[in-house]
């Protein structure tokens, strides 16, 4: 499930995860412009989420921001991703938004299906794809299944997943300052540490272009843990349950308006700031 | 950590997980024909072992087999992974070897580091990259780290972690039939049923052509689990240590001689049996 090439002339679409609890909309608000404003055809998938009103409760949320076109995909089984109206619903869309619930039900009714493929084509060739919570977990190649609370990584804490696979430059945790989960994130970066970490509070999102830039929206902040100066980890012999060593991570916390470059791993201060000064 | 991209005239090398325990040299004897015989260079990676003969062990194994450079890379620590000369070898060497040992020992030195990349890079090229036990384990993008023993996938016994990510499409296990984990790796693929399941006995490897077609060489099987029409799995609710449900997985039990296609998932009989038909 690795990224699918961008075409030759073309950019990837943007990859938004969204940390859940979305407030006022101005996270919404962003996404629908990126799709096309009033004219963005949006797809919802609500297959994470066991509440059957989900999906009509989003499509309220983006009518209400002016967008004419918006659609619930009913996918709640393997075989629902091999349904020729589901499949041409996504091919057509400018954005799809993936709802909250739980990851798991993502990954074991998309993964491997034509959905799946589908949305990793779609997103290298332009179109713009959002989850929230459990839809932002999912969004990446190696996603957070579950894990535990607390600030210190344990070993064992953190249960990984193979996910959707849009990229695989970041882990992504959400509910994050809410739920105290920087330990469980730790964790999980300190068994490879190749990945950005990316923790994102609630009513925060991080919008990642197609240069894989991260733009910072919301009313909370993003942790970003890169540890591509980890000189040590010790995730190869700590035993079960005790802490885990962990030398070199580098932190930051971006608020609304700040920008991280994931190739070259430097963060950017919001632009009034930097006027400022 | 996925795959590089395979330059445009060219092929991409061999990748071969080898089950551990390497019996007399069959597997180790096609390794060194494919990396051009006695002229073949051959690097070893021995970084997942404690023992500090690994290295030497097996270049004795590859002179035997007339191979006239082996070097062993003392890699132990993620400085050493920033190197120019280690990464001098591996650019050199036409064929690389990784050793058994600790997986997570793999992933925690090496991840996120330049020979991680010049690995995916050289091998995307044509550079072969075998490995055996937790150096099999590691050779994919997702890599089980550890988990518990048992024909019955049980939810939480496999934790997964990011491996080097010379493809996505297999998902490897190793001592398989010595180790009774057809259960864990059955677990590993509910979580999301895009790979392809490979578990390894001892003494037998899965070399993996360019094209995606493995052939099986050794002493033992590969159990080869395809769960591309997976119509259900329960992974997203089943409680912790419970069964889980999965409907629908393809099992394979393929020899010395046999064939796998992983793209279009399809088996073949050794070329002898297909001929006395």
């Amino acid at each position: 499930m690795s990224p699918s090439r961008v075409p030759e002339s073309g950019k990837r679409g943007y990859i938004v995860p969204i940390g859940g609890r979305i407030g006022d909309h101005r996270i919404l608000s962003r996404f629908t412009q990126l799709c096309g404003g009033s004219q963005a055809r949006i797809a919802i998938i609500p297959t994470a989420s066991s509440d059957p009103d989900t999906g009509a409760h989003y499509e309220q949320s983006f009518r209400a921001l002016g967008v004419r076109s918006t659609v619930t995909l009913p996918i709640e089984s393997r075989a629902d991703c091999e349904k020729p109206d589901i499949l041409a619903a996504i091919e057509a869309a400018d954005g799809v938004f993936l709802t909250g619930g739980t990851q798991l039900r993502l990954s074991t009714t998309l993964g491997g299906t034509p959905v799946a493929r589908i949305l990793r084509r779609r997103n290298a060739a332009g179109q713009h794809v959002a989850g929230t919570s459990a839809g932002a977990a999912f969004l990446s190649e190696h996603m957070i299944a579950f894990g535990d609370e607390g600030p210190t990584p344990r070993q064992g804490m953190v249960t990984l997943a193979p996910g959707l696979g849009l990229t695989n430059r970041i882990l992504v945790d959400q509910h994050f300052r809410q739920r105290d989960r920087l330990g469980r994130l730790l964790m999980a970066l300190s068994l490879n540490p190749f990945a950005v970490g990316i923790g994102l509070d609630e009513d925060t999102a991080a919008f990642i272009d197609g240069d894989d830039v991260a733009e910072i929206h919301g009313t909370g902040a993003i942790t970003l843990v890169d540890p591509s100066q980890v000189e040590y980890s010790s995730a190869d012999h700590t035993p079960p349950n005790e802490p885990v060593t962990l030398i070199g991570v580098r932190l930051h916390i971006l608020t609304q308006g700040a920008t991280y470059n994931l190739h070259t791993r430097e963060a950017g201060v919001p632009q009034e700031v930097a006027e400022r000064r």
